[in-house]
């Protein structure tokens, strides 16, 4: 009997609805490089969820790849980007950031999350360094959300980061990887509306929220990167047949799917964390969303492991290891019933 | 009625064969970042097929990150690549080569091609300046099989430029964004195997020859640039789902499937060039492959245009204008018939 | 005894006015990185003789450093820069402009100079490029004055180029490495204030024209690269002792000496030209500046060898060799006149 | 009445030994790019102080160029480098290391140095990483020799942080800018030719000690960066007047100067360190070296500061100030007779 796997959240291909599509539009002769109609049509209905209809979108297709590109090209060279010290782009990288000249300057991080107040207190740091000459200016805040802890930012303190940024002229910059978990979450009040009224770039994740590949890098006021769409190209993450990310998007912005597509992970996740606190395990980082940190003794672990994929946090103390089970919009009743199951009989 | 479409051959999706595989793995749960079983034996069927059986072997998403990343990760920053002036680093990259560090040293070019005997040169002259130390360092050699004009090098022609490289130290890199369409040429007389053999490091490339995304690259020596693979990450280029490439290469490299995808699109084109010849208009370039470049009288253009989507080319003198159609592994006869049927018209 | 040595124009150290206050100043105390009361004097005379109150000033160390700089922070990373084929950028700094990311637009060179109507040929060129996404935009034009083979653009002609660079949003740099032996040369006629008029951002050499080392880069519009001075630090070419750099300006723009002090290596090197012509050597290039370049008979080279050192320029045909007499400021009468009889001698 | 000046150690020009040579030198047209004499002669000097007769040895024109090219072209792009938080590179060059395309991982320091036992458990933590091909690799340990905090690595510390770089195939890079000041410190026990035993590459300061400027990097084994001269060029570091540093660092080096000249300045330090401690305030972070750094009551420092001019280090807590006092080769007996009565007279 092959293994429940709840390792992540990118382990499937598409959502049938887009395989669907795909299928049907395969042999089309679309134009390429994203200039074809579904590209179009997909950025009209982005534009059209985030309440921003002059907003600009590319597509790209991976989450490191839109950090990569979107940090490189946006600041000056004298500027770095500042971020939680468990941010994806501080840690899971692999250097892209340095890579591309700029440091990234780690702030304290709080389940995963940035506090406004400590933003600030680096940029005033700085600001009255007398050396600041000889350092790096914080030119951009980058966030995720929901973050690397599965935690969410309350629409109140992405205000008080955004507020920060606009106040010292640094550019505010949201990582959606998992969007759409973030989204279909009963404790999220933020939406892409509030995103594109906040954020001076951000991106709408594909990979990890229904689609085969694919992420939507949105700037709400066009132009904010001149000429990106060469840089794609210079950058070598333009597609030829670009039209494959937008017929995706366009699936995913038709009829408010998007904001659809994360909500029964939610629920699965929920299950899971209902039953875990049941054992009296304990969960971690006060995760709400597809994302469940647990911290389980060693014993337990292993087996758990036995019957179920799982992923490795971190070891936390002796005989205690922090594991994460993750949901997805392609997680079935019948998988999360059999995992409950395990867990029960443990 | 639609225009008959022969503008390019990335017009269309994946072959059928590979949307099939697609579909139904969609949902099979496989790990992540190319560690999957389809990669793993997609990399052994092309190690097969070139006869090489230590090659290292990365699978990326496009023909410009493959160029940009190699030539990036594999020069050191003294060293240069010569380059045909048409080659497709030099012009139509958007300057990947050169933000990645390097200079592109750019050769002349006889319908697309190098000549050993100028690359040979151009060494010599750096070798023997004696202000070489304030130059840039040839350190590669990149050609395309077949070039941006249709145009295939002999194995002699090959063996030559190789026999340069090796005797200078110098790497030696083909770009095979089309490959499929050479190895499908009678004229051809350069295997998998003989790249294997002679390049330091090349590019066997899925996009334009049946796969819906993809390009794999191959060092027939593994361990030519040390954490090509962390460098993935680095550069932006690794899918969370590398299995949707090895899956893709694992058909295309099944029963030879790769050697005959372009077969058809090389006689389809040979048809095309036939009709060119009976109306009298030039051929350029003397592609034998599938891209079919033809000097046209703009009136003829003219009409061509209203029934046919072409690439325009070039202005080459008043009155005239060079076009090309590229058929490829998803032309039809049908298409082709029409085609024929157009141009006879006129 | 010693051979007579007009190899180059920096050979020597610094102007005994320079050395001077050098030495008067050693043990002073100044402030730091620039700060001192040297630099922001040198800076004033410098913005009164380019007629330019507000003139944006930087010192640096070196021809390639300020090339390299300028270039790498001022161009954003989609563009590259139009220069002539045998331009300091393009074939003698070892890949500077391509490791800041940058390609190098090597354009048709006359005698070391570009023509404005190839410079507007190229922008028109690439504007029409149905494939422009997918290039490198020319960004800026690079000349020097004097140039390569010593020759100078007439106002007529700088104008023209700066013409073409408004009309198409490019920037125009100077590279001043000699212009001290352009300003100093009966036949010129673009002054410092023409410069500062016409370029986006130029440097005074100081190298090579009395300094013992220093360039200063002057931005007519202050502000053009903001935090240019951050990014001297970055690039590792800010000096703690920025006023030693100061100091010497401050001597070469006290009562007009920079406009002088070439003026006799000048009249030295009409004495060179002068005396070649009448042995019916051929002077090449047309150079009016300090650097006299004659095509000799390889017998005649070798007799010239025995007793003075020059530069080997090129071998041009068969048994003919191009070489180079430089003079400079610290050439004297005495060494003039014994080469001369050298010369005479052959 | 001029203020005293014990602000930094790069206040001054040049030792008078130097000045001298440089003034008798100025005119001796001597051949370009470090080919001349003075290079060849210091480079033979420096190699036998070092006991290393293999040494490949380059000089710059300062620290930060230093830091930036040795760590930019040794290390391959995979790689970050290991520095004490408060580290040079870490924290006052601009970003300069990021710019090159390196991470700086911060390490804790204690008084401005690193442990050996953090950089191997930094070094475990990422080798034992599931995750690492996604991180950053630690390829090079930066110390600097003294400190920031004019602080001393023992021999025993120094061994032992060379010991974990060669067990784990790491560089290992000691920041010598401020190098004669440890040499010359009673405390130190770690040589020339010990840090040329147990360095992959070192640099020996000049601008700070002694040299008008200039900074000699010295790689122990040559060849470890094939073609650092060319790269020196490509990075705009290298001199025309090349013999300008060779000249300097063949007088430094000449019968043992360099080992000497930071004796003096030593002692004076000392004198103060006395001083402060008469009269009750507090020395911070146990500077043997010519760096003082003292906490002051702020009512103490604002008399301090009437008379002294002095570097402001951190505000420590409410009514507290650390400051910097730095004496250096070219402090006399009269200023520090001067500062120490000062002090006590507050």
């Amino acid at each position: 009997m092959e293994k429940l796997n709840f390792a992540s959240d990118y382990l499937d291909g598409a959502h049938p609805r887009i395989l669907e599509r795909l299928f049907a539009a395969n042999l089309e002769k679309n134009t390429g490089y994203s200039t074809d109609k579904y590209c179009a049509s997909a950025k009209d209905k982005i534009r059209s969820a985030c309440n921003c209809p002059e907003a600009e979108i590319h597509f790209l297709v991976g989450g490191t790849q839109a950090n990569a590109m979107v940090i490189k090209y946006l600041l000056p060279a004298y500027q770095g980007v500042i971020a939680p010290a468990t941010g994806h782009i501080s840690l899971h990288e692999s250097g892209a950031i340095e890579n591309g000249g700029h440091k990234v300057l780690c702030a304290p991080e709080y389940n995963g999350k940035l506090k406004a107040d400590d933003v600030e207190k680096m940029v005033k740091a700085y600001q009255n360094d007398g050396n600041k000459d000889m350092m790096v200016m914080p030119g951009m805040v980058y966030i995720s959300q929901p973050t690397e802890d599965g935690t969410l930012y309350s629409l109140a303190e992405m205000e008080a980061i955004a507020k920060i940024c606009r106040e010292n002229d640094m550019y505010f910059y949201v990582d959606g990887a998992r969007l759409a978990y973030a989204l279909g979450c009963p404790q999220n009040d933020v939406t892409l509306a509030d995103l594109a009224r906040l954020c001076d770039v951000f991106y709408i994740g594909g990979t990890k929220c229904g689609a085969m590949i694919g992420e939507a890098v949105v700037f709400p006021k066009a132009g904010l990167v001149p000429h990106f769409y060469t840089l794609t190209k210079q950058h070598g993450a333009m597609l030829a047949k670009g039209w494959l990310l937008g017929l995706q998007y366009d699936v995913l912005f038709t009829d408010g799917f998007y904001e659809e597509i994360g909500k029964e992970a939610i629920r699965f996740a929920d299950r899971i964390r209902q039953k875990v606190t049941e054992k009296g395990w304990k969960l971690c980082f006060g995760s709400p969303t597809n994302q469940v940190f647990v911290e389980l003794p060693d014993e337990v672990y292993k087996k758990v492991e036995e019957k179920v994929i799982v992923s490795f946090w971190e070891k936390t103390k002796d005989d205690y290891t922090t594991i994460r089970f993750a949901t997805s919009w392609a997680t079935t009743q019948e998988d999360v019933d059999k995992l409950l199951a395990v867990l029960e009989s443990i």
